[in-house]
């Protein structure tokens, strides 16, 4: 007796089980994915007829089970790689902020509200804070696989109070470099780092602003929250690629303002003293933690699953998915 | 006589034509994507019988050539947008080269390979060159459309070509600099920016030389290719993210070093004087072209159609779509 399936059978079967070509990424429920799965047979009876109805009812189920284990280990492997991305995004944000208060407290003088450089101090350890670190959590928040069971409504209203805390951080952050520069009569909004830094926050604050309009206000329509649903996620990296710039750009400029060698009585920024190894580390820890978020939103393994479209139209205007 | 399809025929066809619901995003050719393109039947016969064979083929024939139009019409959006897109990518290009380009010669006072400033003037010019704008536009060269229809090979070496490219303008601006810090026994790399910068170029230069390996040379197997290529596609977006925060980085460190006011007898930074708006100009230019070239990379639409995989066994090793 042979033991193999016809050629046909066996190709019948792996044309129901394969997924289709333009989806070589998509792994979807209870599917193998490679021929060579078909042709081992553990359980292939010595007795059965080749071709037979028993024999493909036997194929099709050590298929079934099969495919049932290897989606569940290829769903495991990308659960545990996300864990893994995310334990390494909150590292790199704890140590970011770590780094950016041990700068401006031990090296900067600390912090203080009284138009001095010690204000000042509050403008990149908020800056960071807000615009980098709670803002980089904020976007990652859908991604985790543990909300994907759960309404999605308390993770919406987590999202838009953590985005709003790192909005308020940085404006914030702002108002205490304005204040610095109007009590020392120095002119703002010159430098590109300026520019960059500006226009981030006021880009973060609109997109806020309609993050609230489209997907928490009961009366937004589902149409506006599809066609800003792209819209918002593609302008979140975006405003994350510019806070990253801005932030460099600023720790930079500081470092040259602040280590001017003979000039102001400190080591030169040239000769990497302690402040400058801790402050140059920062920035390379902010441009690993963005990188790390990037990496995280950009990875479609990793999005929350949609509900079908059809479902969308009967769900509540509050609880629905946009 | 009814105008309308009992609606077991009418589910059954849509069943076919209808896009899996996971793939809403997708609309494979010849299908419709509406359950309501079943409804209006312009073709419709008076004299069909409900539910008859005539008016089934009838049904097929009009939902097969309305789906095509549709089909066009998506992928004419689709194209058109991103010729748009590119148009808007190779113009900011163009006016980052000139941005520079003007800046160091009528500002910097042009170019020269002596030790002097001059030289120093050589690397925002070719890191700018190099690093964005033909990076850039090296890394969308496949998401042309109009080059999907070719063999894959000529365009892979325009890619690796444009790329070795940018890489030596890179190395050589880099030179420049080293070559200027030595004759003026400045240090070298204990910037912010210098750290980010020398950092970039080195994945750069690995990147080139695994895309060489991996991609180009006759002997790389097939699985280091298919391993290789989403890290591939993954670090060319974090090398042009990088060079976008080392250029904003470098040129606010050198607006600060030049427009120092009284100390070197020019208009202050804080000023606002022509030089700072044009190389601030420069900087929200190179950011615009950076995040012009990640929306071309990432739009999943706009990425070349790949071979299927079984295809892909048979193709000479040095024509593959890898």
């Amino acid at each position: 007796m042979m033991r193999c399936l016809p050629k046909s059978v066996c190709d019948t079967l792996l044309f129901s089980c394969r997924a289709p070509d333009h989806m070589h990424d998509y792994t979807p429920p209870n599917t193998c994915s490679t021929p060579s799965e078909c042709l081992p047979l553990s359980q292939w009876n010595e007795t059965m007829e080749c071709g037979s109805e028993l024999a493909v009812d036997t194929m099709k189920k050590e298929l079934k089970s099969r495919a049932i284990l290897a989606d569940c280990s290829t769903r495991m492997r990308s659960i545990v790689s996300f864990y893994f991305c995310y334990l390494l995004c909150l590292c790199l944000g704890i140590a970011c902020v770590v780094f950016v208060s041990i700068w401006n407290s031990q090296w900067r003088g600390g912090f203080a509200w009284d138009g001095s450089a010690l204000q000042f101090n509050w403008h990149p350890v908020l800056m960071v804070t807000g615009l980098v670190v709670l803002y980089g959590n904020g976007a990652v928040l859908y991604r985790i696989p543990l909300t994907w069971g759960q309404n999605k409504l308390p993770w919406k209203l987590l999202h838009a109070g953590v985005m709003l805390l790192a909005l308020l951080c940085s404006i914030l952050g702002l108002c205490a470099v304005f204040d610095f520069h109007h009590t020392n009569s120095t002119p703002n909004l010159y430098s590109l780092h300026s520019w960059i830094g500006i226009c981030t926050t006021a880009l973060f604050t609109t997109q806020w602003v309609m993050g609230l309009a489209g997907f928490l206000l009961p009366c937004s329509p589902m149409s506006f929250r599809k066609l800003l649903k792209p819209a918002h996620v593609w302008m979140g990296g975006c405003i994350l690629i510019l806070s990253i710039v801005s932030c460099i750009s600023g720790i930079n400029e500081k470092l040259f303002f602040a280590l001017k060698g003979t000039t102001n009585g400190t080591v030169p920024y040239g000769n990497l003293p302690p402040e400058a190894l801790v402050a140059n580390s920062l920035g390379v820890l902010i441009v690993a933690f963005g990188l790390v978020v990037l990496k995280i939103l950009s990875n479609q393994k990793w999005q929350r699953p949609e509900p079908r479209s059809e479902d969308l139209g009967y769900s509540p205007l509050l609880q629905d998915d946009s």
